[in-house]
């Protein structure tokens, strides 16, 4: 057995090293706080040597690893189990370069994504990715493929990640990509990386691709009698290229929990409603909202331009405190289901459907551009044993519901721990065993976030 | 040994199976023609399961596997080695499904690319990866993640990949990917597989995604004092998010290569260009234009408008012409050099010096927005035991050179055998050994394509 305060040879600040039992509860688990892990040590380390050293260590003495972010996410990712040694990125959180002619960045990736964005619009640049969580880092967002509100126009973080610096389990150091913006030299070892959830490799630094700061950003609501006519417009304004910046769709009933939340209200009356946004140039948000209200004309009840920006708050406002709305009342599970575009209004109905047979709430909205289907689904009164049984039958007639429609089960948040019996489920067993395989050729040991690996 | 004659056991129909030595010489080479290779048999199957069938003979007796697509590849992707049996897709080119509600259509790999950007541009989608051989197949830009001139707008292949389905080397069919935008559901093994040149796995559908079809396009030509001057106005013109569909830089003495052999005019004199194309509404591009009018009016001598449709042709004429113009008079080889975009300068001003200094003719010209640089090295009057030895020593300078200035070998053509000593030369030994085991992690008998994998 190894003795673990060997660490201490790599680690010798007091202060960046900690062991168990003194390791605070937050960092045994995710955003949540349900699932909690165990660790035997907590480093904070300031430089590839030291997470290359750590690991090294780790190798050696077969401990499992687990990298670790901001800790924002929602699916017990961060979550360590038997003894691993947690690696925290909260110090390597440096922009390192700006390139200005290139358009990238490389940062660090305990870099925090709202400090990153305010920091390149700062220099007239834009980091397209957006996902809800603000105070999420870039090594996070890239572990989880992060996507949000902006990506139905400039894609998930994957489209905006150039090149990775990557500790290898046994303490390799290698960079996968690089500057430049074709490659097809070699095997593309980075993507796989992207989205892995930590189980492939460490990622010590990142490359980020920026794009120029749009000029001005205008929203835009469209109320519909139903769900379906206003998913159905959708095809229509993606065929028309109006390429918009968010896409949302919300119900009247979601609609009104914020409502109710906030004391504020929503400024139309509608069943359903699509939320849109528009970033570019006057002449272009003008010539898009212009075409919007013909591809609409038919299928809308009433579009209204959100150029008041009282109002424009108040609706984005709405939009963004659903969870929290539901969080006010009660515990809630938050999925984010994907499903083929045109497969939104089947799977919200059979929601619906399932909220009024089962009893339980269950909240539903999302990125109508990209069919990412966020869904609370509310604890209401149910004591822990009747959460946990009904919250996992539903939770099995929902997946299995999304993967009929040809849906995922998860579009940006990870598997992590949470969701890997359903994982395993809904994907077939060939998938399943050459993820492992591929895990195993960057892992041979399996000591990288093992309990969220590809093996069953 | 394996009896290669029992193929006609999966394969009974003897139109689309041929044995050595009746395989005609084209199926052993690339579309140069140079590298020959050897195979046992060449099959045309109809199905995936003929290709399972196939692979799984091969896998049981160790006998390579070379997939082909239309054969349109520059580097020897398509060269069989040590008896191969090589799987042509030219039969397996249908349109499978079209789905105009998600936006994607499965296609089978042999499907051209210029009858699959017509069919459903006929249809009012687009399809946005527009390599410059428009004979090629979809499977084989698949397997280089072809780029082309629309890169700098819309991305390259892999950004319209959605779901490829796969016979691995032992037979094993999975789909990876699927219809939704969003994914981080385990492991992306798509990304990987784009690109890998068949070395990975052997691709029989693949769900490709589609835009809306732009309304017009325009093209603009400016002409600038030097090639320096030109390309330092790119990060500008990106900057200012004017979202060009092409962006080509050309020097003089290239155009005039054009001219020569065309017998037609380019419209501006100067020292060198740049070519670009706006796509969208009208509104767009004429605001596109406006402002590239402020972005470039420090910089260029001048800027003309394309709307003439005979002048438009006539400029697109000369750019499309170039290597033609340099094969009318001599062999050469054709280099995809990618560089950070701010280095294109460097590396063009160090090939021209490299062309004065070993008297071998270089053209260089390419895509300004993305880096790639195109280049051809002409043989002249060259024995073949002179060309061989020049141009090798050449390409080794122009490496090397490239990968100083932080660039890459390949950006779209891939590495095929041709390119694989300088491959190895210039990639760290850890990104070898990965992508070594990652192949192994796919194919473990390594029957792939082993000639251009990547073991050294």
């Amino acid at each position: 057995m190894a003795d673990i305060t060997e660490l201490s040879n790599i680690i010798s600040d007091k202060n960046r090293l900690v062991f168990a039992p003194s390791i605070e509860a937050k960092y045994l688990s995710d955003t949540l706080g349900r699932k909690k892990g165990s660790a035997s040590a907590l480093v904070f380390p300031v430089s590839t040597e030291e997470v290359s050293a750590v690991a090294k260590f780790a190798y050696e003495n077969r401990i499992p690893l687990t990298p670790r972010g901001a800790g924002t996410n929602l699916v017990g990712s961060t979550v360590p189990h038997d003894g691993a040694i947690i690696i925290d990125f909260s110090l390597m959180n440096k922009v390192l370069e700006l390139d200005k002619e290139n358009f990238t960045a490389w940062v660090e990736p305990g870099v925090i994504l709202e400090d990153f964005q305010k920091y390149v619009e700062g220099e007239g640049l834009f980091y397209p990715p957006d996902p809800g969580e603000k105070r999420a880092s870039i090594g996070g967002n890239i572990s989880t493929n992060a996507g949000g509100m902006r990506a139905v126009k400039y894609g998930v973080t994957r489209n905006y990640v150039m090149a990775l610096e990557l500790v290898k389990a046994d303490g390799t150091v290698i960079t996968v990509g690089s500057k430049n913006r074709k490659d097809t030299t070699g095997l593309d070892l980075k993507d796989v990386v992207i989205g892995s959830e930590g189980t492939l490799a460490i990622i010590t630094k990142c490359l980020l691709r920026l794009i120029g700061k749009p000029e001005k950003s205008l929203s835009l609501l469209a109320g519909f009698g139903s769900l379906k006519a206003g998913i159905e417009a959708v095809p229509k304004i993606l065929k028309a290229n109006l390429n918009p910046t968010a896409l949302e769709f919300i119900e009247r009933k979601v609609v009104k929990l914020g409502e109710d939340f906030l004391k504020i209200k929503f400024p139309l009356e509608s069943e359903a409603y699509l939320l849109l946004t528009f970033d570019g140039s006057k002449e272009e948000i003008d010539s898009a909202f212009a075409k919007l209200g013909e591809v609409l004309k038919s299928s809308a009840e009433k579009i209204i331009s959100l150029d008041d920006a009282a109002l424009a708050q108040n609706v984005w406002r709405i939009r963004g405190c659903l969870v929290k709305a539901v969080e006010a009342v009660s515990e809630q599970e938050p999925l984010d289901i994907v499903v083929p575009i045109s497969k939104i209004p089947d799977f919200v109905e059979f929601v619906n459907e399932l909220e009024r047979q089962s009893g339980m709430q269950m909240i539903s909205f999302g990125h109508a551009g990209d069919g990412n289907v966020h869904l609370c689904v509310v604890r209401g009164s149910r004591s822990d044993a009747e959460w946990e049984s009904e919250l996992h039958a539903n939770l099995e007639k929902l997946y299995a519901k999304a993967h009929n429609l040809g849906g995922l089960i998860s579009g940006e948040h990870g598997l992590g721990v949470s969701k890997r019996d359903f994982f395993f489920k809904e994907t077939p067993a060939e998938n399943v065993a050459l993820m492992n395989s591929v895990k195993l050729a960057f892992d041979p040991q399996g000591i990288l976030n093992p309990k969220i690996s590809y093996v069953k």
